[in-house]
């Protein structure tokens, strides 16, 4: 069968090692500093958070991290994960474009965040660590973890953002399912939580506060670590078996890709797909165009300022320099939960200021009317955040349909919609409001950035 | 890596022809009896609500029917399915079992059902076929014919339980998305449903008056067409993909099933992954056990009867020998919507008087329990069915450890849970009761049977 629509690897093509882009960057990234001494920071500073392997891999510049084989044991249950050529797709938007998906939809838990949940908790297992506390949005992360802490015996608390606990009951009873202990956010259980239910009792709760929460309960206890679903550079560093094995699919396909198109909430599924191809390019092999999706109404990328800022609202956290809209931007209450995040991972911003990537934003109606046909076009409902790569991707099959050339536009499924269909609902009901964040709001975030002195 | 988990066949293993288990009977299936006159129908009489290609299939005593490549190039997309050895539930259950499944949630629609909705909506396309109806339960069958009629460009109206309508709005959200009509049973739209809301405007609905709806409609247009998702021979057929696959699979694991289990509503699934192994058995090759598991609140082949009667609750179908409850027995409102049948298909129901296979209910508590032990030791959340197939496989695999031997289990996990988080919410809360059938209205519908004199 010549006209194949998927590729699928052997397990023998499981990667053996996850691939470091620090490795191959022409400007190393600006070092990550202490919010106090405005100094960088070393291993001491994050050990009550993260297991000294985490800690190692956030800094180390070898191009190649030996994936450990328990871990490997877990990605074999749905990894290799298959990459499709979209051709119903293209018949639909009638285009010259040769459109390739990777699909990571096929995890346990629906979304590419296991890839890394299961790698963070063998190595806090390993460490003796007995408990992970997170936060959640959406409630793609806060699953994953709870199904990793399930295989290697870890308690799993997630601090979920009251409103998606609220509105995703579902999401909610699968981490239980699992397991795992799900506690809406703000909640009275941390002091960051009571200072701001004691403003206002009602709030409804952002990431920044979440991580807040989870970050202050996991530095109280030694057997009690703090994982994180994306933004820094051990969990970018894990999601990249999924564009190591896109790369060798592609080499099935005969083809290789004119440009690749990712969503960007944290920047982990948009690294996972990318790095590695952008590592080849940097190592002096093919260019490609590299075209990152970000919502209109939090558009840290194409909006937010390149600074230095805190990665919660607390402040409890080292600073980073990254995009960021400011550490009290709250984004309004869009659908795709898993990208409302005030900042970019330092990875990503740092590709963004080194010209090596486009950034775009969408209006969540767009993104759903792009799922919706695509969904009836390849059968897979996507998630609201994997819309944002599927409109990504038809807008570059169309560009090539107007200009008459035949393009390979790869892009990352990173996750299915079954636990978001009430987004669906509402986007068939005319309810689905382009909403946009407040002007002011933004501007106010900006002036609050720390003011830190550049690094000599 | 000997210590392998899944066991995954190369694309080119698809199976390029169904088994058609009718080839290898030791005693051929009862006819099909008109209601009015009590002799077998003919072809003419279905012609009606089936393209001539599935009519053909129905009566087949072929062995191989061939799957024609437009329906192969679609089960691509996620065949062939893995086949997972369950070492960590294993160890949970410290077993000397050895326990495998044939995963099926890896389908676009989460389970099997797709399997022959993509073969229904092709033969009905060929056959210029516009519309198809059809009625759906818990929305399994609904939502993978909408994924079928999307992909061959047909209409879709489906009918749905009410009270699963209700319940369920993602599982319809899913079949909105996918572009097809979804009504809630009893309708309006029909006869057979004003009948019903007639004498109860409130009437929760069954799948009985689902299929009066769907056949009504579907009579009244030529170019409009039914589809059944379980029950009928040509719909097992298009299932035994499932045992093809896994018995491939299970000699890659150089191992043979000593017990399979699986979960039974009409008998698709089950019939699915048990056909070819017994179609072996019946052509003189190695015995294997096999055990139906259904729900002690709707148990067909537990303490139904032997008898013909009618598909539907309206009686507009034909008469089928099969084990019934009675076509006007209503099933206690349990969760696991897709078993709600109060027949069992005519192969599996002749298979049981055969002798060829055992069956066993289990009441809901005691399958979520099971559930939710598979859930984390192997990751994946099964549907309320499939818990059924996953307690039966813990039971044969407890009953190994007694015994002190190792057996060969394999059962059919026919799909995931996304849709069915509120069973889960209700089974922690506390609130799944074990419901029982009214043992007076049993004996009511089976005392309603149609009296048939048994044909010559």
């Amino acid at each position: 069968m010549n006209d194949s629509i998927k590729y699928v690897l052997d397990e023998t093509r499981l990667p053996r090692a996850w691939y470091n882009l620090q490795a191959d960057l022409p400007r190393p990234l600006p070092p990550v500093l202490h919010p106090g001494t405005h100094q960088p920071v070393g291993p001491d500073d994050l050990a009550p958070l993260f297991p000294l392997e985490l800690i190692l891999q956030e800094v180390s510049t070898e191009r190649e991290i030996p994936i450990p084989e328990p871990v490997r044991d877990v990605y074999r249950q749905w990894r290799p994960a298959p990459l499709y050529r979209a051709r119903r797709l293209e018949r639909a938007l009638q285009t010259p474009a040769r459109i390739y998906y990777k699909y990571e939809g096929v995890s346990p838990a629906g979304s590419h965040k296991p890839n890394t949940a299961v790698a963070q908790a063998f190595y806090n297992q390993q460490a003796g660590v007995k408990r992970l506390v997170t936060e959640t949005g959406a409630g793609q992360w806060g699953s994953s973890l709870a199904f990793a802490g399930a295989l290697f015996g870890l308690d799993v608390q997630v601090f979920m953002v009251r409103v998606s606990y609220d509105q995703k009951p579902y999401r909610r009873a699968l981490m239980e399912t699992y397991g795992a202990r799900c506690t809406p956010s703000p909640s009275s259980e941390t002091n960051a939580g009571r200072t701001i239910l004691a403003k206002r009792a009602d709030h409804p709760g952002s990431l920044g506060i979440a991580i807040s929460e989870a970050v202050e309960v996991a530095a109280q206890r030694d057997d009690t670590k703090y994982a994180l679903g994306s933004v820094l550079n051990h969990v970018l560093l894990h999601q990249t078996v999924i564009g190591q094995e896109a790369m060798a699919q592609m080499e099935m396909a005969d083809d290789y890709p004119d440009v690749i198109v990712g969503c960007t909430g944290g920047g982990s599924n948009f690294a996972g797909i990318v790095f590695p191809y952008l590592g080849a390019q940097l190592r002096g092999g093919r260019k490609v165009g590299i075209v990152a999706i970000e919502p209109a109404a939090c558009p840290s990328l194409t909006r937010g300022r390149y600074a230095y800022d805190f990665g919660d609202t607390g402040h409890l956290t080292p600073l980073t320099k990254m995009h960021t809209l400011g550490s009290t931007f709250t984004p309004p209450g869009f659908h795709a939960g898993g990208l409302r995040y005030h900042g970019m991972a330092p990875l990503v911003s740092h590709l963004k200021e080194l010209g090596l990537i486009d950034a775009r934003a969408y209006h969540q109606s767009q993104v759903f009317e792009a799922g919706v046909l695509f969904a009836r076009a390849e059968g897979i409902v996507p998630a609201p955040e994997a819309n944002h790569a599927v409109k990504g991707a038809i807008d570059e099959a169309l560009r090539c349909k107007e200009e008459g050339v035949s393009r390979a536009i790869l892009f990352n499924l990173c996750g299915h919609g079954h636990f978001d269909m009430q987004a669906y609902i509402d986007y068939f009901g005319g309810k689905l409001a382009d909403l946009d964040y407040d002007e002011a709001e933004l501007a106010m975030a900006l002036a609050g950035l720390p003011s830190v002195p550049e690094p000599a």
